[in-house]
């Protein structure tokens, strides 16, 4: 694909596809089983002192445990939601388990999330972790699924 | 990632993430305004006599709307239901908008049709197009998302 203007999102390869579940555990395990895999170990995302977590403008003491399959093109990540609210924990409470978001990387995140919120899809939830940040964007009535920037530090 | 075992789905690339949405020519214009690209047309699933669509182990006449981005690495597939039951439509009646699906291709349709409801996942839906045919897995409670199953013909 080519032929991007100015006004449009830099990136266009779908680098992640975030599901949230109510166990990741057990998520993790069934995955498993369907790919044939061993059952990846769950981590858990960085406190707010250090993660940072800003949900709708306020900061959250919301975590999540997270796994990870890396797939042949894309990476598909399992999210449980603990600790606090967040666009997760929004998301298992309103429509139960999904898919949450799809993932882009972004070379500037201010100009990425400027320009999405431009368009009418304000940032929701934005969060630091070692070696990069993510961000948010309420695009579910837009796009039909929240989009996720990630940007290196 | 290899390893896999006879046990396991036989593919794991994910070929495509399919959206429901309320009106796919709104969604696919709010899409190509994000990505700076022309707006696709749309088009319309064939009728039960040729997609041979079963929903829930009845036949329908439900159809969808189609329009496609091809990213980098995966393909986007809006999808907005029209004139019958379907997964589509059970979709969009109980989370709204959303990912829907994602989608991985198979060599042989039965035999992963078969693997996935012995391990629990029965199928929800299934039809044919031109070229292939496919089928939804009712996975939801245990992978957190439906799968699809696209085969050639």
């Amino acid at each position: 694909m080519s032929e991007k203007t100015a006004e449009a999102l830099t990136n266009r390869t779908i680098c992640q596809i975030g599901v949230v579940v109510r166990d990741v555990e057990r998520a993790a395990a069934n995955w498993a089983d369907c790919l044939g895999l061993p059952t990846p170990e769950w981590t858990l995302t960085d406190p707010l002192e250090v993660a940072n977590t800003v949900y709708q403008g306020e900061p959250t003491e919301a975590r999540a445990k997270l796994a990870f399959f890396a797939f042949d093109n894309i990476s598909l990540e399992l999210i449980e939601p603990v600790g606090g609210p967040s666009t997760w924990q929004e998301f298992l409470d309103t429509h139960g388990q999904g898919v949450h978001h799809i993932a882009f990387r972004v070379a500037d995140m201010d100009d990425e999330v400027a320009l999405l919120k431009a368009k009418g899809m304000p940032p929701a939830q934005r969060g630091d972790y070692t070696g990069g940040c993510y961000s948010y964007t309420d695009s579910t009535e837009k796009l039909g699924v929240i989009l996720e920037l990630l940007a290196n530090r």
